[in-house]
């Protein structure tokens, strides 16, 4: 098995670029803290062997060889990025749970038939250069090469100078066909597992997501002579919508969600009725039809408020993921690694988005979920217990030797 | 009567200190552009043979004596300063229309028995300098004199330099003693008397004000792996507690008002559900007692909501004047005003705070309110007709005139 403490020290070493007072890890993306936790990888892959090679966006690939040279490599990983209130677990737990995989086979002397990779993708987070998932979305093909290298950020720095600045912009062509299985170890970020006292989560695929932007627009006017009858208040239309979005999503439970996180108001002042709001929506579910059917629920809801209030409403579509399921091959592998080591572990759809889901689009994948305490990510106190992370790391080495052979 | 012509001339004059690309005034309290508006006033008044008087927070008091050296002085005025986004009339109308009623007295040779006094307020509209109506309640005893001029605004400067830096600090000790009555022309900053096609709304009082904080606390989450049923979504209590504002507010007519004028997410981020939202609520009513109860109900809302989302709120007052009912030898001056001139009015309450109001708490006060071009105010876009704002002015003469005897 793994060792816990190995891990833990990985862990801990691996949070101190980017470090903040409170805890957390400020990591964003490209960032010279970033080629700090790259090189610190690739010291510590390169001193188990493995050769490296890094892509055209910047992916970092640690590879094991394996004994059979036609064998189907076996991967893993995570990102090294974080969000500017990032945890040490987002993210870092995959990679350094990969490295520790590979940690242990060497030094028990196991040799695997088919290779294994450890990939430390780029830019998982999004938050420096938009979108989310970049890396990954660029080696599964799901995200334009061209498009992302010229994507930049709110200094105008393009993601292709900065990764020429920290020499992270690679030449290794990376081949994605003939991929065996990939796995990604993650925190839950979410409080299923505690709720359910449950340590491993079987990821067997990902909700889908439909994010809109939605413009309400009504008359700003003043708070005082304006009387109740005679208002077009936009923000009692984002009221009503926002409380919409909520029934919507419980109204199709245990996977739908929805979730209003930017409102703004214009003009934003306390006595002046608002005439405009701008606001955010996600909406999840794991059922792609259903998942249709919430954003027509939403429509209505929408075109409902605007005619009880006088508004008018616009409403764009800003992301569009499918849901993903992921391949019986994985996620029986993982559920198998659990029950052999005798964990409680329970069955969990990822409500969020993962690199794993883009390399899901084209080889088999798999996750494991280990609690986080109170289901709290992107923050600073993000904390998950060394115990749980030990163990969803012995569920990686298991999953990954089943696929990989011996 | 007084000349339409040369009244809207002086607006469109007094327009330019401040005026912007799009028609509307940028004219804050106290800034290089409000020395030259006041500058002017004092030019125009002195040409008119007035004597001026400025006190200590700035006010500007231009009397025409009476023949009577005992009798109480009538005024009348507003102000000169103007919202970031004002317009051209929004209290720049009383001080013209009272200026107007001089010229025309003294282009007819038409003693008065009582002197006459057209003020000009410091700050009426709080913008630069919290609170509004500076200068009218320094004036009544309402607001703290020392407190008002140690105030300071975004970048620290106090409204006592403020005042020495555009010399309007002045010395003049004006008696708030026996004052027969005070008048003040306004636009009406609503859409009443349009709606009802009316040119003269007198004013019978004005709606007490409470104002609001409200802080509400949940628990931000992340909106994907977090199921419905475990949320603490901030925002969900705080479109419940808008709604509920308004259904409050709704319930007591025609007095009524409720509005959520701001409203912050925390973080504010599309796929984190808000774990804190902090708000503004602006409740007001002409019945003080319905008023208190309004914020009862205000109270058990929040109550309510808190306990249906799992969240704590923080409720603290940020303003509180009680309804004023202007003396009814004011009131009745206007309305018989209005009636031998045989203009269509009607009976209004003022639904904004005005100088007047602080000004009834000494004196009998009374106004007189115009339209305004869809309600629409504290926008650059404010517009009113030349003849209302004639018609007005007429009515302004004619009371004061009642009032001050020949
Ligand atoms: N894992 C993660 O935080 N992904 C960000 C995209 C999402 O909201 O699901
Ligand atoms: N007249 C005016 O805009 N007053 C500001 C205070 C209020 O909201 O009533």
């Amino acid at each position: 098995a793994t060792d816990s403490e190995r891990l833990w020290q990985s862990l801990m070493e691996m949070a101190r670029p980017g470090a903040t007072p409170k805890g957390g890890v400020n990591r964003q993306a490209l960032t010279d803290l970033d080629r700090q936790a790259r090189d610190l990888f690739i010291e510590w892959c390169r001193a188990e062997g493995c050769s490296i090679r890094v892509d055209s966006i910047g992916n970092i690939f640690a590879r094991r060889p394996g004994t059979d040279p036609n064998a189907a490599v076996v991967m893993t990983g995570s990102h090294l990025d974080t969000q500017p209130t990032g945890g040490k677990f987002d993210g870092c737990y995959g990679v350094m749970a990969g490295l520790e995989v590979i940690r242990t086979l060497n030094r028990h002397d196991i040799q695997t038939r088919a290779p294994l990779e450890v990939v430390a993708w780029t830019n998982e987070e999004g938050c420096r250069f938009a979108p989310c998932m970049m890396g990954s979305g660029v080696f599964t093909g799901q995200l334009s090469e061209h498009e992302m290298l010229h994507q930049t950020d709110t200094d105008g720095v393009s993601v292709a100078d900065a990764l020429d600045a920290i020499g992270y912009r690679g030449s290794d062509q990376v081949e994605r066909e003939g991929i065996k299985a990939y796995f990604e170890c993650h925190i839950e970020q979410g409080p299923i597992l505690e709720d359910r006292e449950t340590t491993i989560g079987v990821v067997i695929g990902a909700l889908g997501q439909k994010w809109f932007d939605l413009t309400l627009t009504g008359q700003e006017a003043h708070a005082g002579p304006t009387p109740m009858s005679l208002r077009k208040d936009a923000l009692l239309g984002a009221a009503e919508i926002t409380q919409a979005i909520n029934t919507i999503a419980m109204r199709h439970p245990p996977h739908g969600r929805g979730t209003v996180g930017v409102l703004q108001l214009h003009p934003g002042s306390r006595n002046v009725i608002p005439g405009q709001v701008k606001m955010t929506i996600d909406m999840r579910h794991f059922d792609a039809e259903t998942l249709a059917q919430m954003a027509e629920e939403l429509q209505q809801a929408v075109t409902d408020s605007c005619q009880r209030h006088g508004l008018s409403a616009e409403l764009t579509p800003a992301a569009d993921f499918a849901p993903e399921h992921f391949a019986e091959s994985c996620v029986s592998a993982v559920r198998q690694a659990a029950e052999r080591l005798g964990t409680s572990h329970l069955d969990i759809v990822s409500g969020a988005g993962h690199d794993a889901i883009f390399m899901g689009r084209i080889a088999p994948a798999g996750m494991i979920f280990v609690p986080c305490e109170n289901g709290i990510s992107h923050n600073e106190i993000e904390n998950a217990a060394a115990t749980d992370l030990h163990t969803g790391c012995n569920v990686l080495l298991y999953a990954m030797l089943e696929q990989a052979g011996l």
